[in-house]
């Protein structure tokens, strides 16, 4: 059983690296690359922060609109963590490479909740945006916690 | 007519530059933003670029993923060229405000052949691509050609 587990790891090990490889041609490509989607990110969460929490009017358009972006936008960071994009300008921590799988989990369960906020934001409606704004909040904040520097 | 022309000219330069101070609480918000959705709308282009040039193998699947983030890329940098934000670290040209009839021209061309090119890339047909790809990258090279300092 060990060894088959060993090999399983291995295997995703592989497969993840050679995805994000491939998609990237140098390291920094992937590390600008990430930063650039968590940042457009940020953008189109912040607005719809500034909505749940009341500094700007409600507006179901708008809502929705950021909705739209945020929900292709949190897919598409997390393939650019490959291996040996530890070192240059980034603020990653070694511990996303070095507990990976607990990565993968924060990773995971920022998708799944930011997905939620999206499709509260699309319903038009104030209070299902401001039940789901936390959740995500709070997915962004453990993960940066953990795996940020400051 | 001169006037209302005026009128109408002015009252659009105010609803932009009010549009785009409402979203980006500093220039600087709005400049990195813009790079940021460049920048990776520029990865997505440039993966279904290596699929229509023949540097990798066609992949239906991949070719849809990345056409579904394209399409949603390349609808965000326009909002974030407001006045005032053509100073700081920022390769934008002063004719984006000077010309702005000829940048918006220009953008809108741009998000109408990337708009035909990411429906081309999700036929999951290469010769589709291959036909859409050219006129979308003749788009950003003429606006960058345009609009962009070396």
């Amino acid at each position: 059983m060990k060894s088959v587990f060993a090999f399983a790891v291995a295997a995703t090990v592989l497969a993840f690296s050679t995805s994000a490889s491939a998609q990237f041609a140098k390291p920094e490509d992937a590390i600008k690359y990430r930063k650039s989607a968590l940042s457009v990110m940020g953008t189109h969460f912040g607005r719809l922060g500034a909505m749940a929490n009341g500094k700007v009017p409600f507006d179901a358009k708008v809502a929705a609109d950021n909705a739209d972006v945020l929900a292709t936008m949190v897919k598409l960071p997390w393939a650019a963590f490959g291996e040996g994009t530890d070192t240059g300008d980034t603020k990653a921590k070694p511990e996303i490479w070095k507990e990976s799988a607990k990565f993968k989990a924060a990773s995971d369960k920022a998708q799944t909740e930011v997905a939620k906020l999206a499709a509260a934001a699309k319903t038009g409606n104030l209070d299902n945006l401001k039940a789901a704004f936390g959740p995500a909040a709070e997915t962004c904040k453990s993960c940066h916690d953990a795996f940020r520097s400051k």
